[in-house]
């Protein structure tokens, strides 16, 4: 049960410095755990069940540190308008249909199957503020095998009428009640604190979402200075703040009493970057979403340099797909666009850093998760990249490289594991025992 | 024979500014051309077959106006250097390898098979300096039923000796030969002078080639101002030329005598723009060669208001993908960040303007190609966005939005039609003739 042998061309990162890549080699799972990677199988190991994916790439499945599943409905689409614009045109009416279980049940029966069909092992994601509609959304994500931080959204103010909770008081009660009846519900599914981000909640809210945070010891994740009106707004809503972080923080909401994700931080000034380095607040980097609706470029030379907690998000829909890899691709691209027009000190991103922050970097949020070194829950992809011909020989790492940039989770993912479970098997491949 | 009727979900552009869109609608070709889209088959054509791709989108074959073929090999791949140190390390190596005429058949098939099952049908493709292993590409893009024009490059200069040509004379003579041996050999795939870029040819070099242009009538294709070091570079080469532009056009190289198609123009100055507009000359538009080489963003609102000749081009492999669905999500992403972080009076392109540059506005530079409106050659593609599902209804042209934004051209190509010939049919469809 849960343990066995994968066979392959297996790459992982040991840091952000270090991508390893075992050609043909062997990678241990014992009941759901990782034993190391291995250029023959160990005696101590030789009767476990070898699975051949000889030839084809094998690394940790992706995590993704920030996805709104009610948004899934309108990916690419809509993104002719900034943050602000978007969120009152697109997202707001979209996420006010949740109300409606059945719409819901329809939508999130297509979110969590192309969950499940993705690369993607680990999620931190959003809901909308309708307990009853996150707790079908949770039902469904356990169902599809990855494992996933899921937030009932609090909303309070500064948003229309059919998507803003009643009050303060009701927000925080039903959060509370979101959170005991799912927190023992699942096997890989687990609440998080979700305001949706400064604006949308009023001091009262956010106090007591604070109090729950501690109180039950629930992980929290917002948003944090995507775009300058933001920015801006949430000034003139907390003039007593520092800026948007101390917003978060005067209320134990940012990563102080538990790990706390912050998604963008594309505008943090020197105190927010700060006071995120001292609580090590996960930074969800989400370039696609950057672009679409043009907030601009975070600066992740500086966030890696610091040595801050930090990984990808997809933000569908700011983002147009669900996909780690054109996540990882964009975020390489719009580095160097970065270096090259805000700031030359900036190195762009490499190859190996963005894998890293794609399974390591933001697999850390759910544990010991993102790589094959001994002790890792065991989360793996299979990539059969012999669908991407070439004419010239190429290294493993040149092979890894080129999936990532071919987006080839989205041709060729051949098998997926979560936890040591096979979530995704897409052919019959041979399984044996080579004893 | 090549007159049939399809049936689906059209969609085409009249202009810049006009996106057409026409759900459950026929458009009719006659002999290779398009005779229009209607709401019914008019009397005239009711003995035409109708193909019936009913809930799909059907819209104009993609126009890539800019790809080296030979660097199809390393897509994806080396990505971490600008333009000049990128070609001395990757490209040059590589293209070297074209002398080979057993690897360059390798390479080319893999090139031109996947041209085939790509979402275009009108290419401006790059070569190698090797005349027989070019010619050997146009042979392979003919079979593909592709319209390409094919460049034999050009390089007697800087660069090394296993990638440049032994002299002006020889380079010259080798092109007008390679006009000749092809210019009437193909159905659908016609030669291109291609000069490198400014850099790689002596003004003797750039001479001969604008004397053959005039001479034989042959459209002219290479790169334009796409990086700073390139620029300064072309400054130092040619000190007696106004600007980069300047270089190309006193050797009638620039528009004035036959076509041309000018890859990039991320810096060109105002007179090197003026002379583009008053010549007619092509501007490629690659934003992920742009990103991916660090150039910079191209600013492409400034050519779309001033009505210039625009189209998009993959620049594989310094894009990483030949698919112009990818290069128009780019393209819009681009524009957002140029609005962001260089000049906020530069409004970020729509949807109808990217897909106009995607098909009728590249299309331009092959005849009347590139839409649905009566006379335009019958160049088509039918996408099953149906693998996109959705929970809420959406209109025709958010259809065409998403599938744009997702890469509907990879995931679900139904069919694809050149000239009127059916390229591409991937699965058994209904054929059915209404009356």
């Amino acid at each position: 049960m849960n343990s066995f042998i994968i066979k392959g061309d297996i790459c992982y990162s040991a840091d952000k410095n270090t991508l390893i890549t075992c050609p043909d080699s062997y990678v241990v799972c014992e009941m759901g755990v990782c034993k190391g990677v291995f250029g023959k199988v160990p005696d101590r190991y030789s009767a476990l069940d070898i699975i051949d994916h000889s030839g084809m790439l094998v690394m940790p499945g992706m995590v993704d540190l920030h996805i709104h599943a009610p948004q899934y409905a309108y990916r690419g689409l809509g993104m002719d308008m900034e943050l602000l614009d978007w969120l009152d045109n697109y997202a707001f009416p979209e996420e006010a249909k949740y109300s409606d279980l059945e719409y819901a049940d329809r939508a999130y029966d297509i979110f969590a199957n192309a969950v499940r069909n993705s690369a993607t092992t680990r999620l931190a994601v959003f809901g909308t503020l309708h307990r009853e509609a996150t707790e079908l959304l949770m039902d469904k994500l356990e169902a599809s095998g990855s494992v996933s931080y899921v937030g009932k959204v609090n909303m309070d103010r500064n948003s229309p009428d059919t998507l803003r909770e009643s009050s303060a008081r009701a927000s925080i009660d039903d959060t509370e009640r979101f959170i005991l009846e799912t927190r023992d519900k699942y096997k890989n599914t687990y609440p998080v604190i979700t305001p949706r981000f400064v604006p949308s909640c009023t001091d009262e809210c956010m106090k007591g979402l604070g109090e729950l945070s501690e109180k039950y010891d629930v992980p929290v994740q917002s948003h944090l200075s995507e775009n300058p009106s933001e920015v801006e707004w949430v000034r003139e809503l907390c003039p007593d703040t520092l800026n948007y972080g101390d917003a978060y923080d005067r209320y134990g909401l940012f990563g102080k009493h538990a790990e706390t994700i912050m998604a963008h931080c594309v505008y943090s000034d020197d105190d927010e970057v700060r006071r995120m380095k001292e609580n090590g607040v996960y930074i969800a980097h989400c370039p696609a979403s950057n672009m679409n609706v043009a907030s601009g470029i975070a600066p992740i030379r500086k966030y890696l340099d610091m040595d801050m907690n930090l990984g990808l998000g997809s933000d569908v829909a700011g983002g147009q797909t669900e996909s780690i890899f054109t996540s990882m691709t964009e975020a390489l691209q719009v580095s160097r666009l970065y270096w090259r027009l805000v700031d030359r000190n900036m190195k762009p991103l490499s190859v190996a850093e963005v894998f890293y922050m794609a399974t390591k970097g933001g697999g850390s949020f759910f544990g010991k998760v993102g790589s094959f070194e001994e002790g890792c829950e065991f989360d793996a992809i299979v990539i059969d990249d012999s669908l991407l011909p070439h004419p010239q020989p190429l290294s493993l790492r040149e092979r890894l490289e080129r999936a990532i940039y071919l987006g080839g989770d989205i041709k060729a993912l051949k098998a997926k594991y979560c936890r040591g479970s096979c979530l995704i098997r897409n052919e019959e491949l041979g399984i044996r025992n080579e004893e």
